[in-house]
C-alpha cells in the first residue's frame, strides 16, 4: 500500500484544476455519491472555535453518506503532550502519538483544526501539532486549517474564482487589510499558493513589515501601494495577517488599508472576497462587503463542495 | 415563492387545532413521515444551554429523516454583533447577517434559540437578536425560545391540555411562583398567548409589579389572589417570571406563592403543569410534583412531537 | 416485564465468556447487526470529559445503525440536585429526577458518565450519583465510568486477554503507577473484579496505604513487592489510583513504581497493559509503552466491540 493520503495543502494534490472540476460537479449534484461513504466514519477534530469550517464539513461527510463525529478538545477533551521523550507530569494528560493513533482506530478519516501559537514562529512554520499528528494517525488527515495554511478555504475559493472569471488572464489582487488583533497567515499564506498553482496573475499588496513568507507567495507580485495594485483588478481578497518577520505582531499603523467604495473605483469592477468572518468596516467597508459585486457568501457556501472533493478523493483513493 | 414560512409564535400558525392535532398523530406513529426529511439538514444554534430542547429537537428531525447539525455557539462559536453599520474593532467577531446567512446556506432548516438580556427591556421585546437572525436567513427559522416568547413548549402544553382535558370549558389557571433568580417572561407571555388562540378560559394569578405585557395576557382574567384563582381550576400551569415594569426585578416578598398541597385543595382536582426545569420545593413542593395529577413528564415527552410536527409543516411547506 | 435491564458493572452480565465471544464477533463483522438499532437513540451524557469513551461508544452505536445524541453537561446543561426533599433555592437547576426520567423519554438506551468526587467515600461507593439516575431512569442506562467502576473498559481488556493469551492459566499483574494527581480506583476496581470473574489468575501489587476496597479484589493475591509481583507475569496492568483509605490521597514518594524496561525483565515476556490516556515516563516509559508487547492501542480499539456488545445485548433483550 502506498502512504497513506492526507489534504494538508495543495501539495497534496496532483492536479489543482481536477479537484476544482469536482468540486463543481458536487455542487450541481451534491448527492451524486451519497453512497461511497457508508460505513465510513469522519472524525472532526477542533482545538479552537470554527463555524463554517465545522458546518460546511459535517454537511460535506453528510452528503457523501458518512458518519460524523464532532469533538471540540477544548470543552471536551484534554491537552495533549507534542515532546518526544517528555515526562508528563505536569498539565499534559495524553501524548499526541495516542491520541492520534486511537482516533485512526475509531475514524476512516479524520479532519482537525489546529491553530498557529503566534508567538513561537518556528514551531508555527513547522506545523509541529498539524505533523505530529499526521505521523501517529493511521488513516489520512484533512486540515480544516492549521498554524500556516487553510487548503479547504482555497479549494473553496479557487472554485469561487473559476465560477466568477470571465477572462483569460484575470488580475487577482490579495490586500492585507487592517485588524484589531493578530491573525495567523494561513488563509493568506494558502490562497497565494493555490492562487499561484492554479496559474492565476497574482499581486499582494500589504504595508511594509507584513511581508508573507515567500515560499508561498513565490511568482506573485509583491507591493506596499494598495492602490498601485488595486488598479485594474478583477478579483480583491482583502485579509488581515499579523507580521512574519516580527512575528505575530499589529501595529494601528495601517488602519487607512481598510477597503472601501473609492478604492473599489480604482479596480476593474472588481468582485470582493473574503473568507470570514469579516469585521465590518474594518477589513472593508459596508458597502464594500454588501455590493453586488461581493462574492464572500458564494465563498462560504462553496466550502461544502470544496470538502466534498476532498472527502470523495480520499475515500475512492483518487489523487 | 411567498415570503419564508418561519416558527417564531403563535402567529405563524393558521390553524391551532390542527398544529395539534398534527402533533398527536407523530405521538402514535413517530415515522410517519421517516424519508420527507431525506437530504434535508436541520441546524440546532444555541446561545444557552438547554436540556429538552435540544434532545427533543434533534429526536423530531431524527423521525422525520432529517440530517441534525448541532452549534453551541457559547463554547464552540462566536460573538456577534447585531448593529447596523458597526465599526467592528471590539469585541465580536462577526455580523449576524453573514453568520445567518452562512448557515442558512449549511442547513433547509435553522432552530434557534436566544436569550433576554433582562436589562434591555426594549431590545428583548423588540426581539433584536431573534430578528435580526430571521431578517438575515435565507431558509425558515424556528425558535427555540427567544427573549419573550417559546412557542415550541406552549404547542407541547397545548397538546398535553388536549389529551389530558375533559370538560368543555377547562379552567385554565396559570399562577407565578418564586424563584431565587430573575427569569424571562416567555413561557408565560407564550402559554397564555397559545392558551388563548387555542380558546381556553384562562386565569392568570401574580402578584403585585409582576403583571405582564397585555399584548399576550388579552382576553385573561387577572388577580393578584392566588388562592381565589385556584378556586375550581381544572389546570394549575406554574411557573416563575420577573418583572416586566421593573425589568428583570426579583423580590422575596412573595416566597409564600410556591404552590403546595394545601392550595391544589381548593382547584377541582386539577391537572399540574410545568414547563420544567423545576426548583422542587421553591416553584411547588415535592408533594405537588409528583403527585399523580402531575403532568411535568407528558409535558416534556410532548415537546418532540410539537417539533415534529413544526418541522413537517415547515419541510412540507403546508400552513 | 422484568425489571430493566443495565450495564452498570460485571454484575450485570451473567456469563462473561459470553459477552466477550459477542464482541469478538463485532469486531470480526462490526454491520452484522445493522438494522437492529433502526430509529432507536442512544443519548451519551458526560458529566466530565471523555475522549476514547466518547467516540468508541458513538461508534459502536453507529455500527448498529442508532441514532445518537451526544450531550456534555459540563457546557451544555445544568447542575443537578441529588438530595430528596431539597429545598432548591441555590445552585441547583433541576432534580436528577426530573433530568433522568426526561432524557429516558427521548432515548431508548442512556450512556453515561459520572465521576468519583475523591473527597466524599461514603457516597463515592455509593456510587449516588448513577444509582440515582438508574432509579429515576426508564430505560436501560450504560456506565461509561461510574464513582467506583469502568465497565465497558473491562470488557474491552477482557477481550483483549482473550485475544493476546495463548496459555492456560496465564499470570496476570495488576500493578499501581504514579501519577501527578489524584484518580478514582475505577478502573482497578474494575479490572480486578472482571479478571477474577473471568477465571484469570490475578495478582496487584500497590504500595502501603494504596490498598483497593476488598469487595472487588477478593480472590486477587495482594502484595507491595511490585518486583516480585512482576516475575512471571504474562500480563501486566498498570494503572494509577488514589489511596482508599485516607481517601482520595497521593504522596510523591512511590514515584519509583514507573514501570521501565528493567522491570519488564522480571517477566514472562509480558504484554503490557494500560487503559489510556497514559502519562508516559511517569506511569511507564517510553521504552515499555512503544515496545511491541504494549496492547494499549489493541485496548482502545477493542472499546468499541465491548460498547456494541453490550448496546446489542440491551437492544436485543438478551441477557
Amino acid at each position: 500500500m502506498d502512504s497513506i493520503a492526507n489534504f494538508l495543502s495543495v501539495k497534496d494534490v496532483e492536479d489543482v484544476g481536477d479537484w476544482i472540476s469536482l468540486a463543481q460537479k458536487f455542487k450541481v449534484n451534491p448527492y451524486a455519491h451519497q453512497h461511497l461513504g457508508a460505513n465510513k466514519t469522519l472524525g472532526i477534530i477542533f482545538f479552537n472555535p470554527s463555524l463554517r469550517t465545522r458546518l460546511s464539513t459535517q454537511k460535506a461527510a453528510s452528503n457523501l453518506g458518512m458518519n460524523v463525529m464532532v469533538m471540540n478538545f477544548n470543552g471536551e477533551g484534554w491537552q495533549l503532550e507534542m515532546e518526544d521523550g517528555a515526562v508528563m507530569n505536569g498539565s499534559s494528560q495524553e501524548h499526541i502519538s495516542e491520541a492520534a493513533s486511537v482516533i485512526s482506530q475509531y475514524c476512516d478519516i479524520i479532519a482537525v483544526r489546529t491553530f498557529a501559537t503566534l508567538t513561537d514562529r518556528e514551531e508555527d512554520y513547522a506545523e509541529k501539532f498539524l505533523s505530529s499528528f499526521v505521523k501517529y494517525a493511521r488513516v489520512p488527515v484533512v486540515s480544516l486549517e492549521s498554524a500556516t495554511l487553510h487548503p479547504l478555504q482555497s479549494l473553496a475559493d479557487m472554485l469561487t474564482l473559476k465560477e466568477q472569471n470571465t477572462k483569460s488572464n484575470p488580475k487577482v489582487v490579495l490586500s492585507w487589510a487592517p485588524h484589531p488583533k493578530a491573525l495567523p497567515q494561513a488563509v493568506a499564506n494558502s490562497f497565494a499558493q493555490w492562487t499561484l498553482a492554479a496559474g492565476y496573475d497574482l499581486t499582494i499588496a500589504h504595508p511594509p513589515g507584513y511581508e508573507l513568507h515567500p515560499d508561498f507567495t513565490r511568482g506573485a507580485r509583491m507591493t506596499h501601494n494598495q492602490e498601485e495594485a488595486l488598479q485594474g483588478a478583477d478579483f480583491v481578497y482583502v485579509k488581515n495577517w499579523s507580521a512574519y518577520e516580527n512575528y505575530g505582531q499589529v501595529s494601528r499603523e495601517y488602519d487607512h488599508w481598510t477597503l472601501d467604495g473609492a478604492k473599489m473605483q480604482l479596480t476593474h469592477n472588481a468582485k470582493f472576497m473574503h473568507c470570514l468572518p469579516i469585521r465590518r468596516n474594518v477589513i472593508a467597508t459596508d458597502e464594500v462587503i454588501d455590493a453586488p459585486t461581493s462574492l464572500i457568501l458564494e465563498q462560504a457556501n462553496n466550502r461544502t463542495f470544496a470538502a466534498q472533493a476532498v472527502l470523495y478523493k480520499l475515500l475512492s483513493h483518487e489523487r
